[in-house]
C-alpha cells in the first residue's frame, strides 16, 4: 500500500431476495420529484416496473419517465435526460436497469445544473463538477460494471466515434444500491457472460499494474477465485441463487474504487474494448473478452513475475521446475480455455467489426501509462488485428 | 451471498505518509470545541501529540484534553470521560492512539447525551442509541482493531469481571480516520506482534462458520495470506513500510463489516480471550494467541470442510491422497508454527493467568451460536484448561 490515498464510499447497499424494500427506508429522503431512468423496457415485462412503481407511489412520489436508455448512452440521449430531469424538476433520479442506465443517470445527475454541454465539459475537456448534483438512486438488474458503487459514467458520441469514461468523486456516487440477484434471471445468457467477463476484465485491469507487494492483489486474487468458481455454476444454472448472488457483489466491489488503493492501474484492456465498442456498438463485456488475450500475450513479457503469480494464484498453475514465463503462458492458456467454455465471443470478427474499421479503431484507442507496457500505435495496431 | 443484508460504511479515510493533512481537510467540517482523547502518553514521547495540537490550533479549535485511556477502557474511565465532554461541550472527539482509545471514544460519543448509566445502557443491556452522538475522528497509532471504521466499542468492568463488546450502528462509525503506517513504527514488538494476531483473529472468527459458498472467504482468503507475508518480513523489519502499510490496511478491512457480509460469523475466541483479559488484563491479541489452538483443535472435527479448505488456501497444504482432517489437522500445525515463530504468546501462564482463576473465567466467558459447535460450560472448561 504505497502512496498517499483517500479511500470513501458512502453508497448503502440492500443486498438480497428482499432488497427493493430498500427503496421504502430511502425515498422518504428525497423530494417528491423522481425520474424514473431504465433501458429498452425489459424491466416492463419482468415486472420490476411495476414494483418499484408501486413503491414510488406508496411514497407518494411525483413519477417523470425516462425510458430507452441505450445499451451504450449517447450524448444525444444524455441531453434528453437533462431537459427531462429539468422539466420534472427532479429531486432523484431512480435508475433501474445495468451498468449503462446508472452511468447515464449519474451523467445526467452532474449535468442538470449545468449550463454547459455536458458532453463536452466532462467527457472531452474532463472538467470537475462544480454546479449541484441531483441524487442518484439504483436498482440493479444486470451485473458487470459496478456502476452501482462507484463514480464512473460511460458516454458515447457516434459523431466522433468516441466511447469515453468520466469517474466522478464520491459526491456523485449513488447515494444507494438495491442488488436483488433474482431480478438477475431473466437476462439472456449472452448478457449474463458478458458482464461476468466484463467484471473479469474489471479485476485484471487493476491487476495487470505495479510490481508493489500490496495487499490490494491479495483481494482480486480472492474476487477471481470467487468469480471463475461461480461463474462455471451460473453458465450450467442462471438461476442458482448463490452462484448468481456471489457474481453481483464480486461485481460491486471490483469496481467501487476498493482494489485499486495504494497501487497503480492499467486499464488498456477498456481502452481497446472502448474504441471497438465506438465502430460496432457490440456489447461491452465481448469487446474486451475479444481484445483481452492478445493484448496480454503482448505485454506478458514486460511484466512476467505478475503474469506467473497470477498463473498460480488464480488458475492454479503448478510451477514446479518450470521458468517465470512458461508458468505466466500456461495461465495464460488456462484462462482462454475457460473463455471459451463459459462462451464469450473470443473474436472481433464475431462482433461485427470488419477490417476496414482498424484505421478508425486504432485512432479511436486512448492511450494508458498505467501497464506493463505503454503502447504505441503501431503496437495497438498490431494487437487489434490479433483480435480479429 | 445468502441472506438479506444491508452494506454501508461512510468512513472517510486518509491513508499514507501525508495522512495526518487530512485533519485539515476534516476539522472545519466540525465546531470551535475538540476533546482529544489519548492513552498512556506515548504520543507525547513520539511527537504526535504536537503534531495533532499544532493542526488543532491552526485551525482555530478549543482543545479539551482527556488522557490517560488504559489498555482495556474501563467503565468508570468511560464515566470521567463522558464528565469532560460534557464539560467541554464537545463538537468532535478526536481519538489519537490504538483501538483502545477509539472504542472508547465511540463510547463517549454515544453516552455524552444520554441520561442514563453509559455501562449498563449499552453493555449490560445493549440498548439501541437513542440519543445524539459527538461525532468522532481518530489518529491511528496502533493497528489490530479496526475499529477506526466499525461501530464496535469494548469496555470492561473490573468490579463485575466482564469485558463487553457493542458493536454501534454506521452513525456511531468514525466520520474519519487517520492511517499512516510510520506512526506504528515506534509500537514495541510485543504490541506490534499481538495487534498482527488481533488481526488474524478477527478474520478468522468470521471464516470458520457456516458452509456456503461464499465471496467473503475467497476475501477473506486474500487478507489472511497479505497478512502472513506481510507479517513475516515485519516482524524483522518493523520499520518496513510497505509490509506495515499492507498490516494496517488488512486491518481495517479484516473488521469493517465487509468479510461478515452475507455469512454467518463465530466470535467464540474473542469470547475466550475476553473473559482471559477480564481476569488478567493481559493485552488483548496474546489472549487470543493463547486460546485460539485449543478451541480450534476442539471444534475442528465439527467443520472440517472448512478446516481443510483454510489448510490448502492460506497455509499451502498440499492435500493430495490425505483426508480432509489430516489436511485440517496439518494446517493448524502450520498456522502454530508460525505463531510461534513470530513471538505470539501460546499459552495463559504466560500471560499471568493462574488455575485459580478457571472458574471466574468459565463464568465470564458469553456462549456465541455461530460458531461449527455452541460450546457448554464443560466445553469452554476443558479449551481454557488446554490453554494454560
Amino acid at each position: 500500500m504505497l502512496g498517499n490515498f483517500t479511500y470513501c464510499n458512502p453508497t448503502k447497499l440492500y443486498f438480497g431476495k428482499d432488497a427493493l424494500n430498500g427503496l421504502n427506508e430511502e425515498l422518504p429522503k428525497y423530494g417528491k420529484n423522481v425520474l424514473l431512468v431504465y433501458g429498452g423496457g425489459s424491466i416492463k415485462k419482468n415486472g420490476i416496473y411495476d414494483k418499484v412503481v408501486a413503491i414510488l407511489k406508496a411514497n407518494g412520489k411525483n413519477i417523470y419517465e425516462d425510458g430507452g436508455v441505450m445499451p451504450n448512452p449517447t450524448s444525444e440521449k444524455l441531453k434528453d435526460g437533462v431537459a427531462r430531469a429539468k422539466a420534472a424538476n427532479a429531486d432523484l433520479i431512480l435508475a433501474v436497469g445495468g451498468g449503462s442506465v446508472c452511468d447515464y443517470a449519474k451523467a445526467v445527475s452532474v449535468s442538470v445544473n449545468c449550463n454547459d454541454d455536458a458532453w463536452e465539459k466532462y467527457f472531452i475537456r474532463f472538467d470537475d463538477v462544480a454546479c449541484d448534483i441531483v441524487p442518484v438512486g439504483c436498482v440493479l438488474t444486470m451485473v458487470g460494471t459496478g456502476s452501482e458503487m462507484n463514480g464512473g459514467s460511460v458516454i458515447t458520441n457516434h459523431a466522433q466515434k468516441l466511447k469515453v469514461g468520466h469517474v466522478f468523486g464520491e459526491n456523485v456516487f449513488p447515494k444507494f444500491s438495491i442488488l436483488n440477484p433474482e431480478f438477475t434471471f431473466t437476462l439472456p445468457k449472452y448478457q449474463m457472460v458478458s458482464g461476468i467477463y466484463d467484471i473479469m476484465s474489471h479485476i485484471l485491469e487493476q491487476y495487470f499494474s505495479g510490481n508493489d507487494d500490496n495487499t490490494s492483489d491479495y483481494l482480486m486474487e480472492g474476487l477471481l477465485r470467487s468469480l471463475i468458481h461461480s461463474a462455471d455454476i451460473a453458465v450450467n444454472d442462471p438461476t442458482d441463487y448463490e452462484a448468481r448472488s456471489n457474481i453481483m457483489w464480486i461485481a460491486t466491489w471490483a469496481l467501487n474504487t476498493l482494489v485499486a488503493k495504494g497501487k497503480t492501474t492499467d486499464w488498456m484492456v477498456h481502452m481497446l474494448g472502448q474504441s471497438v465498442g465506438a465502430h460496432t456498438d457490440a456489447t461491452h463485456g465481448m469487446t474486451l473478452a475479444a481484445v483481452s488475450l492478445p493484448y496480454y500475450r503482448y505485454i506478458m513479457p514486460y511484466g512476467v513475475v505478475k503474469f506467473a503469480r497470477y498463473a498460480v494464484n488464480v488458475w492454479g498453475v503448478n510451477a514446479d521446475g518450470k521458468s517465470a514465463t512458461a508458468v505466466a503462458e500456461e495461465g495464460l492458456t488456462a484462462m482462454e480455455a475457460w473463455m471459451k467454455k463459459i462462451g464469450l465471443v473470443m473474436n472481433l470478427t464475431d462482433l461485427g467489426a470488419t477490417q476496414d474499421m482498424l484505421d478508425g479503431m486504432v485512432k479511436s484507442t486512448f492511450v494508458k501509462d498505467g501497464g506493463y507496457k505503454v503502447l504505441n500505435e503501431n503496437e495497438i495496431r498490431q494487437i487489434l488485428k490479433a483480435s480479429f
